[in-house]
């Protein structure tokens, strides 16, 4: 058998399916059988990471590591977490299990760096960008990035929400508002950095301007397998 | 926490993920904490379930078995497997867990029961075809069906697996062409009775016609959560 991707999820649930139907995507197969098996846990009770990052909030590690265990004692050999800002707590996750896991951050930032990809805009949700967990990143490899200003970063997180709460249209006109005012002052890539913003962008013209860490994830842990 | 569904997938990934679309999309939810857990297992490795019932293939039940043990173990409350074909070993399945593992076959024709539908055609693999799944329910229900003639069924097979093999567009062609034919024969419902059909048709014209035996096991599952 093929090793076993398994999926941390449910940070949205929307995100978990996405991965999953990424993982197919991006897996040369012509029957059933040449897939990758995958174990998806998607535990959208676990507390929202925001909201713990802004406000103290419920911390979801405790609910993480549940998944963890569930994940390990099922088989995954390669684990992914399709939440940008859930990596706030990948250090403490990854101390706590001897299985392989993946770091979506890193390897979103590692694809900027191999593609000479500069003027880059980070996109995530306000606790993502609050901890900098692409700014450290980016400050080390010298890439020349911006974060939406306060005004745009509350339509950003809005728009997440938006979809999150089902009005997919309503958060797409959101998010394309704050793309085409970061277009304006020469912004040329945009980090998909929280893993609901593909799924906002679904569809849509991405004339290669888009880095979706979520597709990065993906193709990382296919190659792993 | 709410009641955990778990998935016995990766009969094949595609229907996987299409379930899991199908359990957000028919939750009523304003967050993503209100949204039912879910683990899947999606093993594409499972052997062919067709292959099996018309050649003698490898049996599927062992790694089937192997997929429940784990949903099981991880705390899985309500099992539902999407792939009707995999319901030939269902008895046997439900006979060896203590998990409320709910019956595709049953509930699809159910539905149609209680909706009053008639002149129904089954579109399956031939696997399912071949056992009767569909029509042993249908004829004790006294469901008026036709299942399709030879040559319509080497047509829906292969329509099935052009699109596991990755062709949708030629696998929604070869569909589309039996299920015109089955209507100039007077056929006015049409079970979507393999887990991949309702991908292939998926964004088109669906009049209240179909009767899609993956959403009827996500409704009735979300409804027991």
């Amino acid at each position: 058998m093929k090793k076993i991707i398994g999926i941390l999820g449910g940070m949205g649930p929307a995100a978990t399916v996405d991965t999953m139907e990424k993982i197919i995507k991006n897996t040369p197969a012509t029957c059933d059988q040449e897939h990758i098996p995958v174990i998806a846990i998607s535990f959208p009770d676990i507390p929202d990471r925001t909201e713990n990052i802004l406000s103290g909030g419920k911390s979801p590690l405790k609910k993480m590591i549940a998944a963890l265990r569930i994940l390990e004692d099922a088989g995954a050999q390669c684990i992914i977490m399709p939440c940008n800002t859930a990596h706030y707590w990948y250090e403490e996750l990854k101390a706590a299990t001897k299985v392989h896991f993946l770091n979506m951050i890193d390897i979103t930032c590692n694809k900027i760096v191999s593609e000479g990809m500069n003027n880059v805009a980070i996109l995530a949700t306000t606790g993502t960008i609050k901890v900098g967990l692409y700014q450290d990143k980016l400050k080390k490899e010298n890439i020349n990035f911006v974060i939406p200003d306060d005004i745009q970063q509350v339509i950003i997180m809005e728009s997440i929400l938006v979809y999150k709460s089902g009005n997919g249209e309503r958060a797409y006109q959101l998010l394309k508002s704050i793309i085409s005012q970061l277009k304006d002052i020469g912004v040329e890539n945009f980090i998909l950095g929280c893993s609901e913003i593909p799924i906002i962008l679904r569809g849509n013209d991405n004339n290669g301007e888009y880095i979706d860490a979520t597709e990065e994830l993906v193709r990382r842990a296919i190659a792993w397998c």
